[in-house]
């Protein structure tokens, strides 16, 4: 555990410059170099600021030079404030300089096509060729507030007032919404450490920053605004490690409509929507996926309450009855639960409210306690924080009157904070009416206040999430299980390019140790009977094609076939509709197989992700799939507790657990043909693109793969 | 068509009286007596004011008179600030002087158990005697801010600066939870020119009110915040003519998750969860479900636009990409489509933006727009106001300097008002950056701004629903449809109080035109075989017995039984196994029925709900209903058309349509069943507690009943 991930980029000269050049500073006011030279001087910046000039003296009363080569002292960051044309130029005189890091906001590169892509391209090489870490093009900036580092010219960003406590930082692949966010964080009380504007990610990508923060002490969440990942291998390994160190990751990750369907050969294929494999991967790494930017706050603000909760049990404490209803409402909405309490909890809560009240949860002290008894407040508390049931204490309103010097309020943080239940305060969003005299006070110790309109119940139901997601990475080993498997070599069964017959890709399976049903693949009716006989009756006929993934549609399954003769007659029939329906096919022959037993169908795939490479997704068969889309994904190689989840995580979990006076079904035996699947791509994901084992029947005790399609790269 | 509803309350008396009294008037500032009249004075209420009080001459200057009786005119509304204990003799003296109507604070009364219910009860009844309408008790009043009526002594209501336009109304059963709503409607530009907080509901009821404002004039929604509707019927019928006069009544109803699950005999009744009720019957209703204050919010501020979206087909014009893409993504989960625009609309739209813009939806316009050229925001909206294809135009942000007199503004506004296409503007949410200046402008010409942060995309799609709800209610007759049955009379089949066993409901059925398979209840094994001889083999044999509801849970049932011998077999081994299982039922004989063919197995059932009596659930059967509870419900009795939703509205509607080569069930058969199952329901509500058909298997064409279950009250 705990072991520490190498940092692989140094972007220190980024985040903590000593001096600074500003290239293409100005004093007209309308120049983003006055902007971006103004916002630094502003801010305070802690070190040199050197405002570079072909010809200018001073500028902003600082010194101005040339070159950025002229500077006195060598410079750490170069901010680039000049347009596209002059931007490669620049570049190199900062490379040849031994300048470590800069900034390039210009832009005209990837965004608009070709022509920009290969300026692009420039760029990246002379940032490689001098080793010059570089944040953009076209981005807004990078800004880190504890050390008055305004890296940017945005009007937006740069007047906003700073808060005091600052240990979240924030990467954005949008350079708009990402200005959006931090004001709006900052008005909700929260100021970004760190914010950067990632742009095009000619060589600084949102994954580093991610890293970066996971490394910098100073910083206790890492958030994001994401569009697409260009490296899920780092991001995956960087979860692994902020769960190790308790450092959550919160990434708002858009395109949730625009997955669209892709077009694939596999079942598994046409079902893996983008944003369904975003879904998957970011449950599999513990990294808490914001609904939007109200999220990132309120999650941040939560988690920096220093209290992960024990659980999902939830007391609402009120003085409406209808806001308490609302709020059971919504938490249970968002999966926690309002559970009853116990008798003995329930009269003891009695002991200290009036009758009128109400001890149940949620707990209801009526108007007494907003108007006339606020003391009420603390009567619930002090017995449910003894409460073992209970994990989370929800006020859904408080008294806004009371500060730090309140007894009141003093001896509720003292209750609060010699117990480990997780308090929160949430009050409805009215202008002026709603903050707590004592937020600071209450913050400061550990009891989070959040504003009705900002989602503060989805976003304690996530902090439950990743609660949970900790514990489980620091109770299990999560290293993926290497099957204990003899398996041969069997590359020679993977030619490139094809759409494997059944049997070729059930004898995938088999040396992979998942059973699949027994078949012989008969050229001539007389082997059919003759296997069919040695098989025993009933059997399955399928036409054995490479070039026939979809057998249905050629009509090319006979199930139940129970004598001889209705081998011949099949054997015919089948034959010639599949040569009807594909007269160029070349048919392997004719599949006699076992017919299986009824049981529950699953389906287990793998499909080759653009962006997270070999996905593996677990469903329930048939029309669950088909109508239902009742699957899950993980990225691969998956885990032992991956496979549990991808399991529990479907709708229909039920079905696996038995319904209708039937028997549970063998969930190890799903568990472990998803561990073989998991390693079969592991070991073949250059040659393997996509496997499909549908059906799979899982029994009380077993599970044989009735159908299986591999397609090679 | 626009039947016009008789009010059969008179509310005026309530909403404009010309002479109100104050019972318990006071000059301490610290009793409701005192804040209600200053309230009434503050506001500048129209008509006259008396202050009543045993001893005093004047309060607040005004002339104070000993009992309502004593006032130089006839008092219309009597405001009482009195305690409970003072309250039936002020209400007694009311009465006596013909007093119309009566508002009480006083709370002690149901709510707090048995004996306030007694004084309650007492209440009604001198309400009664003496034909006063009256609010609460247990409330927090009523207001009508057309006329300076505030009747309240609540200073979160009274301190509320009014806005200039009050046209929707509101009527609460949470008196907290209204005045949160009223001040934090106002906050956002919306006061409501009626509030009405019911409490009790001794005499006027939460759609006594809704009436009211639906035969108001000035009022253009009706809004409410409901626990628990206590008279269905009557705001079924409000609903319809709600429609009709297209008045929407907007409803947030509480207690989504405390439905909890009721002890029920049949599968319906253990369904009918009283959330999902609900939710039919809006649905049902035509009436929009609020699912947070906000809605309420700006579902009005849409409605009052005065333009109905067309359809769901939404384009997004944006200057960020970012949130472009967020609020499609947003759009996308709320049910509205972001359509693909054609060519010819694509390319119209490039003509006049720049080549780095892009003209696919969303259109991204980028930071020129809102930096350099916020003309651009007019290009696109050029062309999609003469796009076929397009309903709503939604515009997430927009310039805030932009005020009435800017010229392009004015040319924005004239624009979308020669159009029948749907505008909407909603900026990111930040304090002093995002409202327009020409908010006031943009609203009063049609064109709703609505803030980020109140769920404006949500509210979006509840006007499209409900414009799509309105369009229905005015094209087909939604009269309950009187099915052509000639039944004969079958209360001798329903004795009272009774589980009837398959056969008994079978013959109900039967006679109400419902196939059922065939079936003859055998008493001996010779009569049970020569039963399946006379039928034809495969039979299914069952236990007929009322007292066992759930046979296969006895081993009652056998399927695919093939000839006499097994016949026999069957019969002894489900005799005994009843007469083991329960040794005290009553065994009509073993059931011999016709082995249906396979088909798609549906639910059609009944359950009594407490609030709305009969209602019936349609859904799938098997597991889709046991483990995907996918199933619908609307009240009794249902038209054509909720049938047609009934299916629709299923997850697994497409089942219904064919799946995996299968063709299409035959839907007109079970609309047929539906509406014969509340032919029978509406005839016999009386008698009949719950009916479960299950399964009612649906074939290509046809469809039969293959097991019932009826049970009388």
């Amino acid at each position: 555990m705990n072991e520490v991930l190498p940092s692989n980029i140094d972007l220190d000269p980024l985040f903590n410059p000593k001096r600074v050049a500003v290239l293409g500073a100005s004093e007209n006011t309308n120049k983003i170099g006055y902007l971006q030279l103004k916002a630094l001087l502003d801010a305070g910046f802690e070190g040199a600021i050197y405002p570079i000039h072909p010809t200018a003296n001073e500028i902003g009363e600082l010194p101005c030079y040339a070159s950025v080569g002229d500077t006195p002292e060598p410079v750490d960051l170069a901010i680039l404030c000049v347009g596209i044309h002059q931007v490669e130029k620049c570049l190199i005189d900062c490379g040849e300089s031994g300048v470590k890091a800069a900034i390039v906001f210009a832009s005209g590169y990837s965004e608009i096509g070709e022509e920009g892509m290969i300026a692009q391209n420039r760029l990246k090489e002379i940032a490689e060729q001098y080793d010059i870490r570089l944040i953009g093009p076209n981005c807004v900036g990078l800004l880190n507030t504890t050390n008055g580092l305004m890296g940017t010219f945005s009007p937006g960003l740069t007047n906003v007032p700073l808060g005091k406590k600052r240990e979240v930082g924030f990467v954005t692949q949008s350079g708009a919404f990402g200005v959006l966010t931090y004001i709006a964080a900052a008005q909700h009380g929260l100021t970004f450490n760190y914010f950067v504007s990632v742009g095009n990610e000619v060589d600084v990508s949102f994954s580093d920053v991610i890293e970066y923060m996971l490394h910098d002490p100073k910083t206790k969440v890492a958030s994001g605004y994401l569009e697409g990942e260009k490296n899920a291998a780092k991001l995956r390994k960087l979860a692994k490690f902020a769960l190790q160190i308790n450092k959550p990751i919160v990434i708002m990750k858009s395109g949730r409509s625009s997955a669209g369907s892709r077009a694939a050969a596999s079942h598994t294929g046409s079902l893996a929507g983008a944003d369904q494999v975003y879904d998957g991967f970011f449950k599999q790494a513990g990294i808490v996926r914001a609904d939007d930017y109200d999220d990132i706050l309120s999650f941040s603000k939560l988690f920096l309450a220093n209290k992960l909760p024990t659980g999902k049990n939830t007391v609402i404490v009120t003085s409406s009855g209808g806001r308490g209803i609302n709020e059971a409402d919504r938490c249970e909405s968002y999966g926690l639960n309002i559970h009853a309490l116990s008798d003995k909890v329930r009269k003891e809560i009695e002991k200290n409210i009036p009758g009128f009240a109400s001890a149940s949860n949620p707990v209801d002290l009526t108007a007494a306690a907003s108007i006339t008894n606020p003391e009420l407040y603390l009567a619930p508390l002090k017995v449910l924080v003894k409460d073992p049931d209970t994990d989370i204490i929800l006020f859904p309103e408080f008294p806004i009157h009371w500060d730090e010097n309140t007894p009141l309020l003093q001896e509720f943080v003292n209750i609060c904070k010699n117990s480990d239940k997780f308090v929160m305060i949430s009050n409805f969003p009215l202008k002026g009416m709603s903050i707590p005299k004592g937020v600071q006070y209450l913050e400061h110790n550990g009891i989070p206040f959040i504003l009705g309109d900002m989602n503060p119940i989805r976003s304690l139901a996530k902090l439950v999430d990743y609660a949970e997601a900790y514990r489980k990475a620091h109770k299990i080993s999560d290293e993926p299980t290497k099957t204990e498997l003899d398996v041969s070599n069997i590359q020679h069964l993977l030619p490139a390019n094809q759409t494997l017959s059944e049997s070729q890709s059930s004898e995938i399976l088999s040396a992979y140790g998942i059973r699949t049903a027994k078949r012989i693949t008969a050229k001539t009716e007389d082997a059919a009977v003759q296997a069919a006989n040695n098989m025993g009756y009933p059997v399955v006929m399928k036409i054995d094609s490479p070039d026939i993934p979809h057998k249905t549609e050629v009509n090319g399954i006979r199930l139940n076939v129970q004598n001889g003769q209705e081998v011949r007659q099949a054997f015919r029939e089948i034959y010639s509709s599949a040569k009807e329906h594909c007269p160029t096919a070349d048919l392997h022959g004719i599949s006699v197989q076992e017919m299986l037993p009824e049981g529950v169908e699953v389906i287990v795939g793998v499909t080759s992700d653009p962006t997270f490479g070999p996905v593996i997704m677990f469903g329930l068969g048939g029309v669950f799939v088909e109508v239902f889309k009742d699957v899950s994904f993980r990225v691969a190689p998956i885990t032992r507790q991956d496979a549990i989840d991808m399991m529990e995580s479907l709708k229909g979990y039920q079905i696996l657990q038995g319904v209708r006076n039937k028997k549970p079904v063998d969930q190890e035996a799903i568990i472990d043909v998803l561990l073989k699947v998991s390693r079969l791509i592991e070991d073949y994901s250059d040659i393997i693109q996509e496997i499909d084992i549908n059906p799979l029947i899982v029994y009380e005790d077993g599970i044989v793969a009735a159908d299986a399609l591999i397609i090679t790269k």
